[in-house]
């Protein structure tokens, strides 16, 4: 039996969102998704009219479907996407071309940083060292303190990540399970400036799940890398986020409204809690990019250091 | 492979508790168990040695084995059973028998409070009003109001109940989705008095699994009621708990870090949060009771005067 889009009754569905009972046509289905990431920037008061936004893009379906909404409904914002070249074999070079080609077919300029050039080493050269086992870890501290730092550098006044529902809902449960409250507390939809060189952060696709940008990317027919990180394969996140999804096909507004509750009813309760111990920023005496940590090099800094250290010492036994 | 049981090493294993990772044999088992029960009695300090405790026993596992550890562990402190007889067909009948079968075993009184003979009406008449598709909400509501008040009219010091962890963990779980403060709040270990006729409330199962009260019960062959109540088969909280117990198979650790958490790190940002809204507390025009109703009968006088004009409107057309 054919069943006829909800919205349009004219297009045959093809979607069916469990979380909102509803059945879509493509054209439906990408017209409702540019409104909700719309009311999303909206409701937080993400952009304004003066802003310059970076857009951090790895060439996934989240950042790439973030950086087509953004640039078809923001159209006279100035907007800049953000590429690391992390040198992962294969897949760096893979993720570069979707990019590239997503930045012409957006025709909005494209900075691409190479960690090897700038800085002189490859993801892969963490598993020599400590980071070996959580190479996932150390990489994402590499991608928000960059994302950051060329931001500002480029002297853009926000930057916009791709974080959806899926990614929040698993790191607030996972935040709740282990009580870590001050994770908790930046855990929003915008986060504001608070330290000159700490740039503002915004998510617009936070009421998105994972099913609906995938989608989107490929009912746009946008670049999306089709290769999977090699290290990232068997991640604690993933794992989660299906069990998260297990729950959800049982509640279909879990996520949903898990999410609302924590913002409107928790989240302000934790603020509260807090107010008296906000957290410091100091300036790493190092790279001078701002750090919670007092009188020694920032994290990055830190990883960077020891990444460093061990190429140099492979290629001093090498030769 | 007959594995030995990891605490004596003599006997053979016959339980595996994945949360802990250990393997146990009956007597080690029984033993560890109870000093769990003992843990959290002294950790939140639960009980005082001028106490007269009150233990709200069903007939289930949970509260025949909640009896029968306080009884042994706490010899010297005056116990009482309560039992309420909800008139359930069966199911009533079958209950009060294993809690009369405990209270002999145990050697400790039993009081035996009658709704039909008390209240005039039963728990299948809320079928006809307008709880009749929330009977477990309601049921329980009275539950709750009875066991106090019957602790009160005895001139107990404390109500315990049997509710352990994946009681525990399931109604945080849903307070933390629907983002209800104060629910969460509310469930603690240990509820001290906050009106004179508002009796303390203790929870020392708090640190056991559902399956580790039932194979307690059993092992100890205790009288539990083997029949299932026929209006709460298909409640949300059972299906709930279901999937919860789907997460901690994929992480062991998931309820008692959760739970763990709960209380060391959120439970206090949401007291200071909630400090200066403290609700208040008023006497029912009805009943004299505690309420957080102002000027209007509590919640209890509610359904009851619902259930009973119900039956005398049936009573009066059948004659």
């Amino acid at each position: 039996m054919v069943v006829k889009c909800k919205r349009c009754g004219v297009n045959n569905a093809e979607i069916y969102l469990a979380h909102s009972n509803l059945r879509l046509c493509p054209d439906c289905f990408m017209l409702l998704t540019e409104r909700k990431v719309k009311h999303a920037v909206e409701t937080y008061k993400m952009i304004s009219k003066d802003d310059n936004i970076g857009i951090a893009v790895s060439g996934g379906k989240d950042s790439s479907s973030l950086a087509y909404i953004l640039s078809k409904s923001f159209e006279k914002i100035p907007i800049t996407l953000i590429h690391i070249d992390l040198g992962i074999p294969n897949y760096s070079q893979h993720c570069l071309e979707k990019v590239k080609e997503l930045s012409k077919i957006i025709d909005r300029e494209l900075v691409v940083y190479s960690l090897e050039k700038e800085l002189g080493f490859k993801i892969p050269d963490f598993k020599a060292t400590i980071y070996g086992k959580k190479m996932c870890s150390a990489c994402g501290a590499i991608k928000r303190y960059l994302f950051n730092k060329i931001t500002y550098d480029l002297g853009l006044t926000k930057i916009a990540t791709g974080h959806n529902l899926d990614d929040t809902v698993e790191a607030l449960f996972n935040s709740y399970v282990e009580g870590n409250v001050g994770a908790l507390v930046r855990l929003r939809p915008f986060l504001p400036k608070t330290h000159p060189k700490m740039m503002p952060k915004i998510k617009p696709l936070i009421g998105l799940t994972d099913m609906e940008c995938l989608i989107y990317a490929e009912y746009r027919n946008l670049p999306i890398r089709s290769l999977g990180c090699q290290f990232s394969e068997s991640s604690r996140t993933i794992r989660r986020k299906r069990l998260l999804n297990l729950l959800a096909e049982n509640m279909p507004n879990f996520k949903h409204t898990f999410i609302s509750s924590h913002f409107r009813r928790l989240l302000p309760c934790l603020e509260t809690a807090l107010k008296d111990h906000e957290t410091k920023i100091y300036e790493c005496p190092n790279c001078g990019m701002p750090t919670s940590l007092e009188g020694v090099p920032c994290h990055f800094c830190k990883i960077v250091s020891i990444v460093l250290e061990k190429k140099d010492k492979h290629a001093s036994e090498a030769g």
